[in-house]
């Protein structure tokens, strides 16, 4: 914190946050100094909540609020045949809207993507194995973004989980090519999950 | 903060900034989720720094740092028989990283704006006039924007002192018309500084 430029510290943190420039994060400070100290209080609280209370469900990776298992997992009334894998707990959030789906998740934490350094061993897929033995699932549904990645990694999965006795599925593809799953509207998910087919 | 989606409250907080969607939050509390406390924790101290420690200089009215007076009005190498006026905090902050002035400034805290109910007594003007009075201040150097309103603050206020014994200068146009100060680089602040005019 220089005396001089007072905003400089919060400038420079603002400016660290993805899609934030210097000249953005310059208007932000600027317009939390015209803020009341409590919405700025609101704000810290906010932030100091994902820090210290947010964390990853043991069960499914999904996002849990101090627990260590996320309300998904912990709804006995969710049908538990029934796993809904997904890359991603923005992918769970944008499932849960469209409100179809009754079963549970697997958040993978990723998609393989060899070119970046995500191979299976960094998701997770050993996970998903072990709830498959613990588990009384019976049915798979791969829910996936559709890009060369995506797909990978439903092929990879389905190949490994082949052997073992259960009915896989892919959602179908109303999403459009290229598209990301956590942009895509709640009517095309819907339609997505109703033409699921047998892999 | 529902149970269900744990990212909710911060979603919602951050989304109330400027510029900052629904979706934008989103990325920007996941990204948040995968950072480490520590660097969390810097990004609260430092919204708590702005919440708690930045005010407005009770003489020139730029930011200060807990103190009464900002560190340019303390300054006492700087020349206090010019006065630069700017509407707004972030135009010091431009001016000073250009370094050619070396006098003290006025932050008015806006321009005069009718159609956004701004008339000169939502600006601080009646504090210029009476630091007129008490400081030894010859010179008068207006910086705003060349918009409408900047200029119209401009002339209202050259009107205005017009009959004290000042030189009034206005900085020249070497900024693109309709462009806010702020944007401009340091160049052509420079320029603009030289290029002042008697008015």
């Amino acid at each position: 914190m220089t005396r001089h430029d007072p905003l400089k510290g919060i400038v420079s943190e603002l400016s660290k946050l993805p899609g934030i420039g210097l000249k953005s994060a310059q208007r932000l400070a600027f317009h939390m100094l015209a803020q009341t100290q409590e919405s700025l209080t609101e704000l810290v609280r906010s932030i100091e909540d994902v820090r210290d209370h947010v964390k990853l469900c043991q069960r499914c990776f999904h996002l849990t609020y101090d627990e260590d298992e996320c309300v998904l997992c912990q709804d006995t009334r969710r049908n538990g045949s029934t796993l809904c894998v997904v890359s991603d707990s923005r992918d769970v959030i944008a499932l849960e809207k469209m409100g179809r789906f009754r079963g549970l998740y697997h958040v993978l934490g990723g998609v393989i993507a060899p070119l970046d350094g995500v191979g299976p061993d960094k998701l997770h897929i050993r996970e998903l194995l072990e709830r498959l033995k613990t588990e009384p699932i019976s049915e798979i549904i791969f829910a996936l973004s559709p890009s060369v990645e995506g797909e990978t990694t439903t092929m990879y999965l389905t190949r490994l989980l082949k052997p073992l006795d259960l009915k896989l599925y892919q959602i179908a593809y109303g999403i459009p090519m290229g598209g990301e799953l956590e942009w895509v509207d709640e009517m095309t998910l819907g339609r997505a999950f109703d033409g699921r087919r047998a892999l």
